[in-house]
């Protein structure tokens, strides 16, 4: 027995001798907001950036399935032991959906790949690991990533020992000057750039969006630098206007010079895990044979998960199925609903922080997705967040979480994907006290 | 353009620049061996280890998901927005049919671990990605395995960089002298071995298991030498005869020596996808506190694949529930299956090839499970294999694919887990003819 009270044996571990990521501040952050949210059950989230559960029903699984199931009879001459392998059996590593992502991605994207360049993954998280695994050679291989952002991507990237050099933001999303600098840099320190991974649409947290301009200059930085684009598109459907969807950076590739990370989660349900990458770069062999990128990537994936489970494919394929593979016509509702989330909360920080007021509280205006960054006069720190929610009853995110080092102090994200209409009103009256108490001379928050 | 035909763009790849793991013998030999059953589809394979088929039905599905919904509101007292939320939305990352796995535990193989030590996988395979990238700190740390060894095992270390030390097998399944002699060779070697990996119970590809004593040695070895035992229990349930069952090493283990590998793919469906790990290890962080080792794999969980899909979980739940949790009694008609069709496998074996004649085939004989392991008088190579496949109509994998580096080059694995007895009848009369062919003086098989 120590001190703590727990009997320790000899065949008990520590942490010094397990792999570094398991005390990776990236984790940390995560555990601690779980662990705050899961304190106060009564507080209401403008954190959590899962998508809205009320448009789900459990009645809906089974006919996604049966939809699936006659989809592979009557499109693919599937025979019942056929359909009955496909759901039950191990089966292509690379996926059993893909051609209906590639449906999807032609009629929602615009972007026109052979199937074979896909690989269904267990949800992007996977699809990002197994690119990053791919890439990460020796010690010298680097990936840049736009600061602050996603963790996911920090946190595959220390999986696999991979240094992430940080890019600067700017309120257009990405600082492409520094992007070309931070390039220069990396070579200069002797490492090889290998890739940039970005949220073009409605990044998460920062909620900013490439223009066509950044996007068509970032392409070419790439091509002239010899980098590959990592581009994660989870969110572009959930633009706040219809028609003013611009193309992604796949769409506008001519030169496969971008690997495009997707995400079911948002659009189908988290629950499926459901994510891809699309990979249709060649890769030449020792023996000067070729392969498909997507193929490297499977290997990969035959060794981490072996496949993304079938019957999970098979729901999400059912979803695909049911309106004609176009996720945005899937996603009527929800988009509607994003949308006037972000107006109400838009308007209703106004409302609260009018301009030319004396609150030094400021925000963000993304034109769709799931967040907005708020600047505020004090330290939006975790002590400021626990304060908030058993104070206030409020939940957000300090963005200084999103950033590997130091840097966004004074800013917080807030998620308007899982509330209700008037939850987010409630939350805004909440937030305004709260910015109020931490904004005077700062009092003991403990 | 070059020979190929391919034409390259800048953009393009080239495997010296990409992880070593991709370069892999072993990733090589299991696609050809995909690579040749799809060429001969005809033939019958004594080659594949998945689970027979026959008695899965796609309406099982929505019963189990069903019967799942239906246990967290009785059992669990959930509501239906909380139903709803645990299939669709984001979960626990350490899963949700945890309780019901430690029951299964219980139930069938008399090990009492907290659910908390559980952590539910994405297949096996990524219970063992986990455990090997937190075990593996940095080069000096090596996991041991018996050679011929589970090619899983070597492809989820080759994603950590982490070397796989070979441990001699013998007919009792390890030979456990030569596990002390490798144990003290990484040390001398300035290495860290961290764990001993194993199949206990009919082991994939020999088949072989460890008897009791073997068992108890195995446990006092690991204690001397302070090194993990990762066990693997694919198979266990598929013994020869009723009530010979021997303890996992788990359930023998009192000093939490042995990290549980479980997969469902054989007992509940290979299509879901599930697989767990019981790490009930503590681990002692910088800050004198103490975790489950199953919360440092979560961790590492949350950075690879978030959730194992929470549908995929509910749907192996509802098969749980629908038999009290026993996969022993779920899989009632699949034991007995299996267990015929090792008997017609060895009987059929000793038919044609009898005691004191003048072929020179031997065999194994395994209790129980999937595989049985002939030697031959000639090299059972991919040649053979191809030769076999499209002369005779009949597939098995060559034991050289077990091994990392030479050896079993004169052994072949059989599988039974696929075929009817049928067409083991068959695929035998088949296996005469062509060893009869390669055992005489070798003519060209091209």
């Amino acid at each position: 027995m120590n001190d703590s009270g727990v009997e320790l044996l000899a065949a008990d571990l520590s942490t010094d001798r397990l792999h570094a990521a398991l005390q990776d501040p990236a984790l940390a952050s995560m555990n601690f907001l779980n662990e705050v949210s899961g304190r106060f059950p009564e507080a209401i989230s403008l954190a959590a950036g899962r998508p809205r559960e009320d448009f789900y029903d459990v009645e809906d699984l089974s006919r996604y399935l049966r939809i699936f199931c006659d989809h592979l009879a009557a499109e693919k001459g599937a025979d019942p032991e056929t359909v009955r392998r496909t759901l039950f059996q191990y089966g292509r590593t690379k996926g059993i959906i893909h051609d209906l992502l590639a449906r999807h991605l032609v009629r929602d994207e615009g972007i026109d790949v052979d199937p074979e360049s896909i690989v269904v993954t267990v949800g992007c998280q996977e699809a990002m690991f197994l690119v990053l695994r791919a890439l990460r050679r020796d010690e010298d291989d680097v990936v840049l990533s736009v600061s602050p952002g996603y963790v996911g991507l920090t946190g595959a990237a220390r999986l696999v020992d991979m240094p992430v050099w940080p890019v600067r933001d700017d309120e257009r999303g990405i600082d492409l000057d520094d992007l070309v600098d931070q390039i220069e840099a990396v070579r200069a320190a002797g490492k090889r750039p290998r890739a940039f991974y970005l949220v073009p649409d409605f990044a998460n947290p920062s909620g900013a969006s490439l223009d066509l301009e950044a996007r068509r200059r970032l392409l070419a930085i790439a091509a002239e630098h010899d980098l590959l684009i990592l581009e994660d598109n989870p969110y572009s459907l959930f633009q706040s206007e219809d028609g003013k969807r611009l193309p992604t950076l796949k769409a506008l590739d001519t030169s496969r010079r971008v690997v495009y990370l997707g995400s079911l989660s948002k659009t189908c349900f988290p629950g499926a895990r459901i994510g891809f990458v699309v990979a249709n770069q060649h890769v030449a062999g020792a023996e000067g044979e070729f392969t498909l990128f997507a193929d490297e990537l499977s290997k990969i994936k035959s060794m981490l998960t072996v496949n993304t489970p079938p019957v999970a494919q098979a729901i999400a394929g059912g979803k695909l199925l049911e309106h004609d593979c176009s996720l945005v016509e899937a996603n009527t509702r929800e988009i509607q609903f994003y949308r006037r989330n972000l107006r109400l909360l838009l308007d209703g920080l106004s409302l609260r922080f009018p301009p030319g007021g004396n609150h030094q509280i400021s925000w963000n205006a993304p034109s769709g997705g799931f967040f907005v960054v708020v600047t505020v006069p004090f330290i939006a720190d975790n002590a400021a967040l626990e304060y908030g929610a058993g104070k206030y009853g409020v939940l957000w995110t300090p963005m200084s979480h999103f950033y590997d080092g130091p840097g966004g102090e004074d800013k917080l994200r807030l998620s308007l994907s899982a509330v209700s209409p008037d939850q987010i009103e409630a939350a805004l009256d909440r937030l305004a006290l709260l910015f109020a108490d931490l904004s005077g001379p700062r009092t003991s928050m403990h």
